[in-house]
């Protein structure tokens, strides 16, 4: 949302809080951040890669943020810095921040009277907080959110609207959770027993730690008898499933739709595709890659990038092709005994 | 939910309003739609496919649509008409049709001063309505919808329960959400900053076009710094994923479980199947149909229809003919060198 | 939740309870379950997997369970039984019982003055109760859920916070629905007439048996005509897409997100992997086991298990190993054409 009465600043000021060199007028002026493209007058933007160069000329942005090596590519005014991206992540988030918290109770929540809430924090309408819960300092709890008892939720949590924490999860300092997500629901155990499923109770919590991100409709369950973790720093998108007992290693970021088996582990700083899966009980090392719709089904010991999608094609030539998956062993066993003949022939 | 006050009409009224040819008893009357083969009497019932052919001589029904083609395999009284599934999707329409607003703001719902709403909109138990909000005619916001600051909703939008609207995004007229669907959630927006993610503000906004259809449980994410677009008559299952700036044409339909990454921008009247996967800043044409469990990783320029799901078997095939999958380049290869080493002894 | 008033047993106890044979001290007194890794003393642990047999002789349980295998495995007191996983689910559900219903509807609960609620059921704040709906003994409903009108919920069922169920769904006793599914919303049905989408009115429900557990965002679409029907026993995980009109047969068990399209039959017994789908109109069989990220896309008439997922490789070898699986029906008809050559030559 771009707010009309948006604070602005210079280049100058811009440059003393977050370092670069700026070149052309420091005092240029600006107030929001735009892409190239749609930049309006009084916009910073930026060029963080090159495909998008030939759009500089036409920006109608009031300043730009460059790289070293396009340090003349424009005659704007400009910071150059080391990683555009970067800086105008940080940029952006001068520019938009996040709303303060409106200190207290809305008269619409239920609130049990043994929650222990900070002063300052915000309980918005509508909003249910169970028995000993404890809410630290400075939390946003949006409109219509359920959280069970003895919930604790550290410093500076943001809840967005209507999301459900059951009982007896921990969430890290400024951790963002958006709407739609559950936290902590009963993990998938089952025990087949006289051809009936009897249900595992589900005994562990979610813990969460600082800095966390949770995307839109994500779920994540608590443990069967111990807790699933999510280490700081972790950013999770939309609509991921995060299964009991599992272990995500901090600032590893995983894109929507993927779903992580029960007990999985995986390492630090991995990046994970969209649609992806990780098999239950395997160990995925630090710095590991997973491409979109690929699916993991051992431990990965290596940092590396893997992937196991189908290339598609148009669905005439798909039929064709795939059709020969079927005879793939026996195609290699064809040719393996045409080698033998042959070599017997050529020896002839 | 079949109604015991369902309203009825005779076959002659039903061909004034939408055309086709009576045969048969003009007076015939029907009040609501049913299939073949569970059709009860005072129904209408219709054949759009060859393959329940044999279910039309034991129907229960009234009276039947059919094609031309069809005209006279039945003796009931009928509507032959040139397209029986559409034609019966407008009778079904008329005979069942959307519950009319219950014009007022409900006692428990907690709307913002600031907020319009139109006079015989519908707003629900314990909805909560935002600052500056406009709500258009015909509105009907159901139990326990979350609706951010400043966001439109034009006339006779439809939210089911428990639906959520984050701040200033704009809903065309007659849309419709399903519950749990969430709109205008950040995108995953993140840039790497000294082995930290910094979070891009998301400062664009969702823009969905008149007589859109959402599913249950979809999430559609706000832009990063432009909008996402979902222009009109699109039609999304549940449990979609959309990402930040996405655009998907007019009129196209994506079935379940589908996610589209950042950026992508798909054309109209395209048809793409559950669970497939679009690349980010990717192209896809009008008119395209992409299949099931297939990702598209690269633009696509030419309607026709694109496949990549790996087929399945039997495990133990599958195990069989999968493992060769990491020899192909080398099968290739090998087939390769034999045909040469054939060629040089046919040569000799 | 471990709750510090948890009761105990002694082995003596539960045997009576169970079954089984206990070996060493029967008055061994037990207050919860463990795993052997983390068990701490006072709690009862068990051994169904070899593969943890070295943790056995480190683990601070007070008594475990054991298969007759391993009966002399340990010297720790121990309950030696058939199914040692199946016994740790009885204990577990023993000590760990559902949170037992409180009485009464809550003050900010909005219930229609027709609704009939059993005297012991309880309905949580914020709970939304629609017109003509029946709770039955001992139900749960928790905050925030949004029930319809016609709704009929049998006994003892557990909705968590934020359950949506549409109108005219009926509710098996003993069912579990977590946090945020949707149950009843429309199927995706449209038939398309002169260039737009005509939306088919969903007037089918959904009927969900006894003792199904539906997990966290799953949803479940209310039939087309006829309903859609959830045997009893039935266990869905986490984000699972349930199209119109599926039938799914008694005791099968789903991992989260799987998509089951419309119309699609399914049998019972059948255990079907994460992220897997069935396509439409098709039937599967009794005790059929499908693998995960696979997708069904014909009937399966035999018990076995069935598998479509493409392997894994690090990037560079699916590269090379991906490319060739375009060629491969040019790959096919070059052996096949080499053969032919070989053997000409041969007879020469």
């Amino acid at each position: 949302m771009k707010d009309s009465e948006q604070k602005s600043y210079t280049l100058q000021e811009i440059a003393e809080r977050f370092g670069g060199e700026v070149v052309g007028d420091p005092d240029t002026r600006v107030g929001q951040v735009a892409t190239l493209e749609n930049a309006t007058p009084g916009t910073l933007t930026f060029l963080a890669n090159e495909r998008y160069l030939h759009q500089l000329g036409a920006t109608q942005a009031a300043a730009v943020l460059v790289g070293a090596p396009m340090r003349d590519a424009t005659g704007l005014p400009r910071i150059v810095c080391a990683d555009p991206y970067a800086y105008f992540a940080r940029v952006s988030g001068l520019l938009n921040p996040a709303r303060a918290p409106v200190a207290g109770v809305h008269a619409t929540a239920v609130v049990d009277r043994s929650a222990v809430i900070a002063p300052d924090a915000e309980i918005g309408p509508l909003a249910v907080v169970g028995s000993d819960v404890k809410i630290g300092a400075g939390c946003v709890i949006g409109a219509g959110c359920a959280i069970g008892d003895g919930v604790r939720l550290d410093s500076a949590v943001r809840l967005h609207a209507n999301v459900t924490i059951y009982d007896g999860c921990v969430i890290g300092e400024r951790v963002i959770i958006h709407s739609g997500a559950v936290i902590g629901a009963d993990g998938f155990g089952l025990a087949m027993a006289e051809e009936r499923w009897v249900k595992i109770p589900q005994i562990g919590r979610v813990i969460i730690g600082a800095d966390v991100e949770i995307g839109a409709n994500t779920t994540i369950d608590r443990g069967a008898i111990d807790d699933t973790i999510i280490e700081e720093g972790v950013k999770l998108d939309n609509q991921i499933q995060v299964a009991h007992n599992v272990r995500i290693g901090a600032h590893t970021a995983i894109a929507a739709c993927a779903g992580i088996a029960g007990s999985a582990k995986i390492g630090r700083y991995c990046r994970i595709g969209g649609a992806s899966g990780i098999a239950g009980h395997i160990t995925i090392a630090d710095h590991v890659e997973i491409s979109a719709h690929t699916i993991i089904t051992k431990s990965i010991a290596k940092p590396g990038t893997y992937t196991g999608a189908y290339p598609f094609e148009a669905n005439r030539e798909w039929r064709r092709n795939a059709a020969q998956l079927r005879h793939l062993s026996d195609l290699a066993e064809r040719l393996r005994a045409l080698e033998k003949r042959f070599a017997t022939l050529e020896r002839k």
